[in-house]
């Protein structure tokens, strides 16, 4: 077996462009061997990047794909679709519609970076709405969400899509034959939420999921669900929330340390644990999006993240291709599809 | 100026009833020398919790309403509303009606409640719909958040009365003149987010308020906003997402402590920073939500907290009581709404 799979990367992406994908690719490379790599974006730029990490990794697995054009990070989608043919973020799509990449990984502009994939690879048939999917730590592993703000208006059949979508990528890239499916809420009890929320709760009922009911906020991390389902309003809130108040506790930690000569001592002491901690909920572990839906295999990054978590994504971005994520979507698709005409 | 706030408590609501609420009722005796309180529930129940924790308190303070009925937790609000007319819950809101009490207390059913209030004390003027808000710890402080449930879906004119309602509360019970308000949303540009928010943004713009725009999931917690305003889904979801990272967080920082001999020495060391840590961000400290938007204060105690944390809701309707609360937001609809036709 000399299988092998190609990743694309918007190498001008994010907001630290060249400087951070560069050395990712180099790490990506050395790690592992059955991953070739195409830079797209300005070939002086990222020349220049490359030269100053010399990979070790053999050249034959790198190329370099000249893109005259960068999508800015607060640009409008629709004017990056109309005047940015030829931006790395776009290239890098076009390489994995023309079958040239297996999978494109860009930390540009999220609403650019959606509008672009949708146009160019378009959407699995059965599918409205691509979904943006993600895994967040929970105390027994980790806990896929989606959507992520791709769409804020959804009907119960978007929630429905996404459900089916986000419990064929758990089982696919977590080995998990059978996940566990939850539906956000306000509350556990069928009298709860919104209309959407239960009508998307009948059908994911009645269907091929293996659907536990609705789940709350604190439900993500408690480890008793695989998927969990919601709008993109919702989710992008329950996301930036959960990154908040890290953010939060662990300031808070930091400033009880530094409060006087005797908390720093004890933090002395404490430091290799606190670095033990810090290691298991590293957002950067979990740095890499999927775009959903697509005819294609897009992961995005964080806009203002490093060349470790950068990485990451590129590691998502190969196991999705390794299991044939989009294929096992539109498989399953189809399946319902039928049986739905049939039922 | 011998001025006391009389606050009803509903005595047997919440997981522990009487067992909570009573040892609550008798701490703040004796912290507020200007509270007196009423015990609504079972007499017989009550007198046997007050016998066993024996109050210091001037007795004169304290009195007994008995109520034959209890609302279920999980009893759905039209049954209780419909068959409860004696419940502890609803003796108590009728007390604050009938001018008895300034304030009532309740860590029973959320719905139950909100419909009850709402039946009983009716909303103000101008207000279509209660809100649930609630402070939540931050950087700096802590931030309001509203609404946290009570409705999950919400007009953009819904909003706008929740950003009046929770600008009102908190210049009133933080003693901050002109509270920063900001929408909660997807992202920071005007062209995010779903129809109702755009819509409330433009009228929050050119309205009475202090407004800073949209705000992110994260901005909770940074210090940056004083009142967040939300559709009670996305509320409910924000703040349950974050009660499960702090307990996720606190989990994985006990079990790294937990780890081996040397991490338990390192635990023993850094124990006293931990607990003071821990201390910053008790969720006790935080128990207590405001049902606001009624002719009436309620406050909503968690169901399942300890005493400790109940008398901190007591606290709050206190606060609320002396400051007046449901009258300022009267008076602020009143001339919003004449500014209104006049405009």
């Amino acid at each position: 077996m000399n299988e092998h799979f190609t990743i694309a990367l918007d190498a001008m992406g994010g907001d630290h462009g060249a400087e951070v994908v560069v050395p990712a690719a180099v790490k990506a490379l050395d790690r592992y061997p059955d991953v070739h790599l195409i830079l797209v974006g300005d070939e002086a730029t990222i020349r220049e990047y490359l030269q100053a990490h010399k990979t070790r990794a053999d050249d034959s697995r790198l190329r370099i794909r000249h893109a005259t054009q960068v999508v800015g990070m607060d640009e409008p989608p629709a004017q990056a679709l109309r005047s940015k043919k030829d931006s790395s973020m776009r290239v890098a799509i076009n390489l994995v519609k023309d079958g040239t990449a297996h999978a494109c990984v860009s930390a540009g502009n999220t609403g650019a970076l959606m509008a672009t994939a949708r146009y160019v690879l378009k959407t699995l048939p059965g599918i409205d709405r691509p979904a943006i999917a993600t895994s967040i730590p929970s105390i027994r592993g980790h806990t896929l969400v989606l959507d992520l703000g791709a769409n804020v208006d959804c009907t119960a059949e978007h929630l429905y899509q996404f459900a089916l979508m986000g419990s064929i990528l758990a089982s696919a890239v977590d080995a998990n034959p059978n996940p566990r499916v939850g539906l956000l809420n306000v509350g556990e009890e069928d009298i709860k939420g919104n209309d959407q929320v239960k009508e998307a709760a009948r059908m994911m009922e009645s269907g091929v999921l293996n659907y536990i009911g609705f789940v709350e906020g604190d439900d993500i991390f408690c480890g008793d669900v695989d998927v969990v389902v919601c709008d993109g309003f919702v989710g992008n809130v329950a996301l930036k929330t959960s990154e908040g108040v890290a953010r939060m506790v662990s300031h808070f930690v930091r400033a009880e340390f530094k409060r006087n000569l005797l908390t720093r001592l004890a933090g002395l002491c404490a430091l290799p644990v606190l670095n033990a901690f810090r290691k298991r909920i590293d957002p950067r572990l979990y740095n890499g999006a999927s775009l959903l839906g697509l005819q294609g295999i897009v992961i995005k990054s964080h806009g203002g993240v490093d060349a470790f978590a950068f990485e990451n994504a590129i590691r998502i971005a190969r196991l999705e291709a390794e299991k044939g994520v989009p294929q096992r979507i539109d498989k399953q698709l189809e399946r319902v599809l039928s049986e739905r005409k049939v039922g």
